[in-house]
């Protein structure tokens, strides 16, 4: 299974294509898509929605994780990253890819073993669990390789339970 | 001048396309797009693209009107209408489309003369504006009115300063 994290953000979008490996996941690339301030709004939504359209043709990923709308940031705030997350999930979903979204509790339960766990021992995890010298840099890549790790831990779990299942 | 107002929503966005006219603004179409409850969000958020790029391709609108980022809505609502709204600021830049915002503050001054008005008042003032029997429905095509009278109002305005200017 290859699955692709996403944090979206108008100035920066962090993205990680991971493939399901035999005993850790596998990075295929890592990065963050950038629009240029100087840009219209309305254009540098536009620009975010070609390089992601661009990252899936690329690495054509079978699911796409993203994070869950939550409610702790202010409103300004949450009206510009639902800006932008409404232009990466239109875009997936016009792509033929499931969408999947996980909680930053959930993220961090699942790559830290701990629901409460601080964003640099998550960054800290990802580099662990992806054989990586150092966290992702920025933050933004280092969160969508959690979302993507994330989603990886619980198809695998539900892979095994459904396993046990049918030989149970 | 053809400018096309938008009111964007997940569920329910409304529009209006309307004409400058010779002494009021012309409505050419005035409706909205909805999309499918059953359906997975990033779909909807897909399908509203698609639906919004129709319009545009079927009328041809040479600016979009569309409401300013605001601040007074709950985080939750913010989300949702900041990924419809980021959908269509995309899809009208991605057509080469200017987008011009307005704070409902402002439309409500432009179309009801009180930027305090109440929106049915402001919805009234619109079905005079455009000569129609009762106010367009639902509120959010009422709403879309709104944004492209004021538009047409700011232009007409800006215009008759430039004129003034060149002459004076």
């Amino acid at each position: 299974m290859r699955v692709l994290g996403v944090d979206p953000g108008i100035a920066t979008t962090g993205f990680a294509v991971l493939d399901r490996g035999g005993s850790a996941p596998v990075p295929v690339a890592i990065g963050t898509l950038r629009t240029a301030a100087r840009l219209p709004h309305a254009q540098r939504l536009a620009d975010l929605a070609g390089g992601f359209r661009e990252v899936i043709a690329e690495h054509r990923p079978e699911v796409v994780a993203a994070e869950r709308v939550f409610f702790s940031v202010n409103v300004r705030t949450a009206m510009a990253v639902g800006q932008a997350s409404g232009v990466i999930l239109a875009a997936a979903a016009a792509a033929g890819i499931p969408v999947f979204d996980y909680t930053p509790t959930e993220v961090k339960l699942s790559v830290a073993g701990v629901g409460t766990a601080p964003k640099q021992q998550v960054a800290s995890m990802v580099a662990a669990l992806l054989r990586l010298d150092a966290p992702p840099q920025p933050a933004d890549a280092a969160d969508a390789c959690a979302l993507a790790i994330c989603h990886l831990n619980r198809s695998g779990l539900a892979r095994a339970l459904a396993a046990q299942g049918a030989s149970g």
